[in-house]
């Protein structure tokens, strides 16, 4: 594909789209963007506190070559989203720069593709798309040492390699001061609750490397989970005065609780929930409560909110899920420690027995 | 390196450094930052208006394998201030986003050279950097067809070809409403400037290319301009008031003017002076006017600031760059037109002859 045709799909897909939602938005009477995209910078009118987030999203690294292009336009903003949700954050701006890979363009069925995955969660949330940069990448002739330098500047085309397609968003998100669920302000006593259950996705991952057989309806459920997430943004929003803490779960659910625990100076005793959920909507067998543990606590990938409060409010938590369509659920407690020990501070207790949970989950460099 | 080490590195070559850069602007009385890197956002209280670019740097498109880990750190920020600077605003926060080749990462050296460009301008310029991601990248197994689109997640590791390094920093700045300088603000009558000669990245990258050979003192200003520009933050804000259009240099003079001439529906005549002294500092002898007048007026990545200004500045101007410590080149000037016309918009006057310039320069793509 020519630069020219190139530059054409990214101006259809990407631009167009980009100024039809903004002119949407300035239809029903918002002023906050004072320029869009075409300039050195877009030009926004923020208020309150701004919420700042950055992820990269990559083939072969994040999710899988060969992942509907859809799905890639989606989750790309969605990660991003699941951050700023779990800030307590409304979501406003985000920038995409798109790196295709130089020796496999992607088709403009591709690009449109993506793009409709992008833009239909970005106009379902109210989210302006107010800058980018689409650049080329390919793969680069390396040493034999494997060093990171080459003094070549890039290596021919390959029939059997290429670079990856690479996405990175950054969003901008407004609050008012002193809002924001931070990680550290878990307080002991509080519930732990997740907006619905985990380990799908990463239920799903299994089954694509083959390691994992699920049935047609638990597979499309844990397709459904790892390509396109929900992001709780209204419900998150929705805990103003109710949220302690909160952070998304993306490497695992305990080792994204336990940045909770490190940073409140708190432990943690989690109840069964998530495992039986896992064990039942994936029809995982009684054999299988390690795994189903494994996919629920450790697997990534969810992006539902974690989050803690006070017990007094879980009639009203409840309520809220309900509002937003949403499984509120909760999953264990915050307790009382005197100085935050990582072997000991998650505990899972089952039939009366409580074992430690270690703080780990999902890694991307050793998927 | 495994996971847990490269964790150990990014910790002291980025997280650390912002985190004392954050400490030393806390000290010195400013409270915009509310929470920097560890959260799920970083929070910030931004005043005035917003202005926020995008901007990916990307091994063996944007610079060579091999460039020095220092001027790769330094020119992933200075692209994105640049694009701050031309917009007439203040640059405050940046975050970013590093993929790293996964079969042949960085070593620890090139991570604190990166670090130490990256953070050396960053602070020069008062910046913050207030969030970001590392994530690994890989080279992806294609179909022989070479379609974007493959079942396989990876490609096993080669000896011969890895995946690029690639840089991608959001930068965030403030100004007063109604202050930007846009690319639509071009008046008949104004001045054309430039903060600096141009062509001398051009003459650099052509020389790493073998295409161009320099002396040795020339090629040490192209290689400084290629590796090294130094963004003319202070001076672009100081232009309030004179300045009607402004666009940085990135692409070619040609390119980037003509966007301010489409812009603005304006057409403009050049004087010979670009060329002259690029052709004076590089050394290139009489009968290659040509290629002076390709690499001034084409050739991309300098980085310096191209502005229009009322005659009446003149003055006044050339008094603010030499606070500034730059040399302000007074270019052209911009003409009226009744319908702006691509093949037309642009000439350049030399010995009483004007000819067209064509409004093209370095394609990223083509390279």
């Amino acid at each position: 594909m020519s630069a020219q045709s190139e530059f054409a799909l990214i101006e259809k897909y990407f631009a167009a789209p980009a100024r039809e939602a903004l002119h949407k938005h300035i239809a029903h009477g918002h002023h906050d963007v004072a320029l869009g995209i075409g300039d050195d910078c877009a030009l926004v009118n923020l208020r309150g506190q701004t919420a700042i987030s950055t992820d990269t999203y990559t083939e072969g690294i994040h999710f899988f070559a060969g992942t509907a292009a859809r799905a890639v336009g989606h989750k790309a903003l969605a990660v991003n989203l699941s951050d700023c949700a779990a800030m307590g954050a409304k979501p406003r701006f985000v920038t995409l720069a798109l790196s295709l890979p130089a020796d496999a363009a992607p088709t403009a069925t591709f690009l449109r593709q993506f793009s409709e995955g992008f833009f239909s969660l970005a106009n379902q949330h109210h989210v302006q798309l107010i800058g980018g940069d689409t650049t080329r990448i390919n793969i680069i002739a390396a040493k034999s040492s494997g060093a990171s330098v080459s003094t070549k500047t890039r290596a021919s085309a390959s029939a059997t390699t290429r670079a990856p397609l690479s996405v990175t968003v950054t969003v901008l998100g407004e609050l008012e001061p002193k809002q924001a669920f931070l990680r550290s302000g878990a307080k002991a006593g509080d519930d732990i609750w997740v907006t619905g259950a985990t380990g799908f996705a990463a239920a799903a991952v299994q089954q694509r490397l083959g390691k994992l057989t699920l049935s047609r309806a638990a597979g499309r459920l844990a397709d459904e989970a790892l390509d396109y997430p929900q992001i709780p943004v209204q419900f998150a929003l929705a805990l103003h005065g109710i949220a302690h803490a909160a952070i998304d779960v993306s490497d695992g659910l305990a080792q994204d609780l336990g940045h909770i625990l490190q940073q409140s100076n708190a432990h943690a005793v989690l109840n069964d929930e998530l495992t039986q959920r896992c064990q039942t909507a994936l029809g995982i067998k009684g054999v299988d409560v390690t795994l189903a543990q494994q996919l629920a606590l450790h697997g990534g990938d969810d992006y539902q909110l974690c989050f803690t409060a006070a017990p007094k409010h879980a009639t009203h938590i409840h309520a809220l899920a309900q509002t937003y369509g949403l499984d509120a659920i909760k999953i264990g407690e915050i307790e009382p420690t005197e100085q935050f020990d990582r072997k000991r501070a998650l505990r899972l207790a089952r039939s009366g027995k409580t074992t430690a949970v270690p703080l780990k989950g999902f890694d991307h460099f050793t998927r």
